[in-house]
């Protein structure tokens, strides 16, 4: 089996996150990701957070399976090698702040005249046009002004970010189905185009439910902890051994006899406070209380097993330990190893593709600086030894 | 211009979020998608928050674009209808738990025989196979068990979720790749696949960073409020009238200094504590209490001109209606809107996708249940206008 693109050739001037999260995955999808690095320095990436060798154990992660090579795009000569490389590959991929690979004179317009088949993946904090368009951004500032801040954490205490990078990760994920779906025109057309992804459009796409609930009724919708604005009991709830989490979304009136049955509060089921949803939601203090003296009683897996008997979607709030622990994600294979040139090997989330046909995953270690200059220089462009040198020797590449 | 799946026919039995998100996202690249609703009742979605005439906001948000056929499954004749249907369509999407499709009858097995170019995709909260298979799921449950829930909110508060229902959006996202990915394969082979994607796998993936810093220190990471754990200043701060986000992450002196000096705090560029980010991580109590003093003297939206005429990342926590009036998204038709039959129009949240030759963006209005009923009974498989008066008399359809 091979990956589904397998075949893509992708150029890969990205650096620290969103645009490597995209090409991470479509590296697992089956793409020759190539990485296009600054000579000495490399993705900053490779030097933010603990160390694993010589890169950080993100940067290992995040870069599995792609090559490198180097290449100082300020200078007329590494441009002018980037332009001959274009026309072997399908994709490019850069994040600069809009206008950089203007600079470079390697954007799309120029780029396009090389290789009218290549798709040109932007991404950047706020997009290629708009007022903002050339404002450098990060995580928590597309979090912040996307709107999710403003309903993640408690009603009364100071915002809180969603704790993983997502403003950089989910428009990963959308650039990569962009690139896969320009690709599957390609094919009809044979021409490529050029693909703008903001990270702050990707978090409002992601709002899609609480602008729903906003333009219906006027309400601003604020933070509600773990519970849920509509449902109950729908929160987290404190075992003797931690927190786990309840998810009852119905008006059945079995369902919530079952719940009432099997955390044997009988007296719940028959009192009128809590006798449908809306009931639940409007007497939502006096339901908690009660609740919170019943479940402090037990472990959080006996509770997850009682309910989960009566069918009541509810689970354990895991810390990281435990997730890496979880049977079911080992039955998958969700934490998976690579290849490391120090420790042997490494242990890498996986990406979440199961195909009956196509092989997915991660194909390889990452790549050291510049691991591929020659395969590429020299194979691919035909540079001679001594041409390569003396490039190295310039610091163009 | 066409979007760049037009053309592509998508059965589409799901229900709720996941799978419904997946089809938006697919339905707004330009494939037809078909929603296969229980006669009647229809998709639960239709009926859940804030209602809009016959469907709630959300349900005509999230379904916007698509048609509607109705159909029992659980009857005989439904499933032959069904299976009569299928040589017409690339795709199928389903989100039932494991089983159902298989109890139907209708499971990938049975269904490959009708249509061997068929791509099938189940979303469920925990895969097709392992310990928890068949247990239900809800975002809560998966953003409770993938981790993400451990890391977000401040130390010592209860836990709590990310605001908007993340389990099921971003696996909507990753299984549209998916998707996407198969029929791009497909165009050599001739044959579709069947695809298994996991609410829970797909949160595991996006908590890849987590996982590492996890792996490489053995440290398990908790929730840090809206602060990063490695940088500083990188955090939420109280202006005069909310709260605003800054995010450095540089050891650059040059940045360190002109961040000090736009805010007139030269004291602390001199301040030995804060000389670099290691430092300023290591104090950052007394970092935090010296910048809130200055923060409050100003409006966020002051700070974020004083701190972006220096470059440095920031941006204001915007309420939803904030988000909705940013002229940003504006400039980028983030809030768009679609025909609704009693509204006259509607307003959504759009995909975030921009292509220079491709058209994407919501088709349409969300359908009226079993609106399309007569377009594929009659004209596609050709019933009669009898067959089809006697199937709506025994309710299957």
């Amino acid at each position: 089996m091979i990956g589904p693109i397998d075949g893509i050739r992708i150029l890969d001037v990205s650096r620290i996150l969103s645009g490597p999260f995209c090409t991470m995955i479509l590296a697992d999808l089956g793409a020759e990701v190539v990485k296009v690095e600054m000579p000495g320095r490399g993705d900053p990436a490779r030097n933010v957070g603990p160390m694993v060798g010589h890169d950080s154990a993100s940067f290992i992660s995040v870069n599995r399976g792609k090559k490198s090579i180097t290449l100082d795009l300020n200078s007329e000569n590494g441009q002018n090698i980037f332009r001959k490389l274009v026309p072997h590959f399908d994709v490019l991929v850069e994040n600069f702040v809009p206008g950089t690979m203007a600079k470079f004179g390697l954007d799309y317009q120029s780029i396009q005249k090389l290789n009218s088949a290549l798709v040109y993946l932007s991404i950047s904090g706020f997009g290629q046009d708009g007022p903002d368009a050339h404002r450098p951004a990060m995580d928590i500032v597309v979090q912040a002004m996307g709107g999710i801040m403003s309903v993640t954490g408690e009603p009364e205490s100071p915002p809180v970010r969603a704790g993983v990078s997502l403003g950089d990760s989910v428009a990963g994920v959308f650039a990569a189905l962009a690139v896969v779906s320009s690709l599957y025109q390609r094919i009809d057309s044979g021409r490529g185009q050029y693909i703008d992804i903001s990270m702050l459009d990707c978090q409002v796409t992601m709002m899609e439910n609480v602008f729903s609930r906003y333009f219906s009724t006027g309400n601003v919708p604020g933070p509600t902890g773990s519970s849920h604005p509509l449902a109950a009991p729908f929160q987290a709830f404190k075992a003797n051994d931690g927190y786990f989490v309840v998810a009852m979304l119905t008006d059945d009136q079995e369902i919530w006899g079952n719940f009432c049955n099997a955390i044997e509060r009988e007296d719940l089921h028959k009192d009128s406070r809590f006798v449908d949803n809306a009931s639940r939601v409007g007497n939502l203090e006096a339901l908690q209380g009660y609740l919170a003296k019943t479940f402090i009683k037990k472990s959080r897996f006996e509770w997850v097993e009682i309910l989960s008997n009566v069918r009541i979607p509810c689970g354990p709030i895991n810390d990281i330990q435990a997730v890496a622990r979880d049977p079911q994600l080992i039955h998958r294979s969700m934490l998976t190893t690579i290849p490391h040139n120090v420790n042997g090997e490494w242990k890498v989330a996986n990406t979440p593709f199961n195909f009956s046909e196509s092989l997915t995953g991660p194909a390889g270690p990452s790549p050291a600086l510049g691991e591929h200059n020659r395969e590429f220089f020299s194979s691919l462009l035909g540079l001679s030894n001594e041409e390569i040198a003396s490039l190295l020797d310039m610091g163009v590449i």
